[in-house]
């Protein structure tokens, strides 16, 4: 092995995006493979990365909840899920037994952070934030360099909003908080309420306001917590034509003022698209190698 | 100068606590001066200072808001604040003027924090959060032993939580946000609707209740944000018997088994009692020794 080469991976509930690519980033192969169950999905992604030789290092980026602590005996594994068949599924160790070499696991969303730091929206920020609003709610921060990290990874799409005037007798999608941001603004939660998605309902019918405030409610909790540089709103829901204005608006509003950061400049979308993903893993991988 | 010894000073609304000390953080000298008009209280400062030799460093854990950004021109001052006569206040400059070494400006919550994880209930923590609920309501971090900073620094007590369902009437008594945090949690707003502090009103009074539900919901937040190793709640609010223990079990209750951290044992009181505002800038101004 001359050039350093890396594996990349995309782990999501639907799908895995795997990938090879040199010391710039440069995409040299890449597949998508349905995610089964977890032995088909494992073996398969084993038996391309084996196909197309060795790797300096591997990054995983994948769905969670999933075993951060490198001092674990689950580092690495899926923890309790409602995914049938994927509870303690051992995504990292099977690569590293296989391929010999540093694998960089973390969340999707702190790598999609990561990503978006070293090159998209987040560039050159010390705090970076990236939320996904999709089938569920989930957020990743990139720190001074790092992403972050505590007792287990974050799941900052887990703690309650103030309820919308016009929504207070909805109990919330989530089945551990019932409304907290997940449970409010979630596809799920907009459908149970509304019988549609979003980008298929009027741009007059009230569900827009609703839901552009609780997720400008969640903004400016951001900003009180993090002042960040940028704060990157990707996922399903923030596709709906006309929802991160929206937010803006409402965020400057909510926040009264106070915060130093702008919410009508901080607030942006994925700058890195449908790569944000693989980036996400390069990024991680690259963590690995030697300066 | 043979050994380094290090100017300490925590600058409150109500006082200045000053303070020297030697490379084992040994306070040698201490005082306090009232905080009253800045040119005075600099200038009391200046003079308790310069009478006590030279320094290595000098570390400024201070009320704001201030300036955190070393690149901006206002570094070191005071922010706009409704304290008369205190907005634009230069604290940093002078000292380093008069006395020709590095001066470390953070937030008092960011130094209580860092000293409450180089000495404190913190320790050896990678994660770890510091609020002091009390006349307001104030929010540090420290992650991977740095203290949290973004744009400006962060103002954790002004977001907004859900309501208490027995406590929907109150307008909340922040001048920006009305029923965030602070707005709701803080001694004023205590005061506002009870006409006592919290102490002051009997244990079965549903004030308690209340208050203890609104902080649980603040601590459920910041575990799915950071998931903390440590959570120290300090502060005159705090200080009322028994409600720590009301928020532990509060918390434990709201986040349905859903956290890696553990609430019962994750909140903590602070471990440095009356020292933990001076030992916060003796950890500042080490931050600038030499390693």
């Amino acid at each position: 092995m001359n050039e350093p080469r890396y594996g990349l991976i995309e782990a999501g509930g639907t799908k895995f995006v795997l990938g090879v690519a040199d010391a710039n980033g440069t995409i040299l192969d890449r597949t998508r493979i349905p995610t089964l169950m977890p032995d088909e999905t494992i073996g398969a992604m084993l038996e391309w990365f084996g196909a197309r030789g060795a790797y300096s290092a591997i990054g995983l980026a994948t769905f969670g909840p999933v075993e951060l602590d490198p001092a674990s005996p689950q580092w690495g594994h899926i923890l309790k899920t409602a995914k049938p068949g994927w509870t303690g599924a051992d995504l990292a160790g099977p690569l590293q037994r296989r391929f010999a070499c540093p694998v960089i696991v973390d969340t999707d969303v702190n790598g999609a952070a990561l990503a978006e730091t070293t090159w998209g929206a987040g560039k050159g920020e010390q705090v970076v934030l990236y939320f996904t609003i999709g089938t569920g709610v989930g957020g990743g921060a990139v720190i001074n360099g790092r992403t972050l990290r505590g007792k287990g990874h974050p799941e900052m799409g887990h703690f309650r909003l103030p309820r919308h005037p016009d929504d207070l007798n909805y109990a919330g999608k989530c089945p551990f908080h019932g409304d907290c941001v997940e449970g409010l603004t979630a596809g799920p939660a907009i459908f149970d309420r509304w019988g549609k998605t979003l980008s298929d309902l009027p741009p007059d019918h009230p569900a827009h306001d609703i839901i552009s405030w609780y997720i400008a409610q969640l903004v400016v909790s951001m900003q009180a917590i993090f002042e960040p540089g940028k704060l990157i709103l990707g996922g399903g829901v923030m596709a709906t034509p006309g929802l991160i204005d929206r937010v803006r608006e409402k965020a400057v509003k909510l926040g009264g003022g106070y915060f130093r950061s702008d919410a009508s400049t901080m607030i942006s979308a994925p700058g890195l698209g449908d790569n944000a993903g693989l980036m996400g893993a390069f990024a991680l991988a690259q963590s690995a190698a030697p300066e």
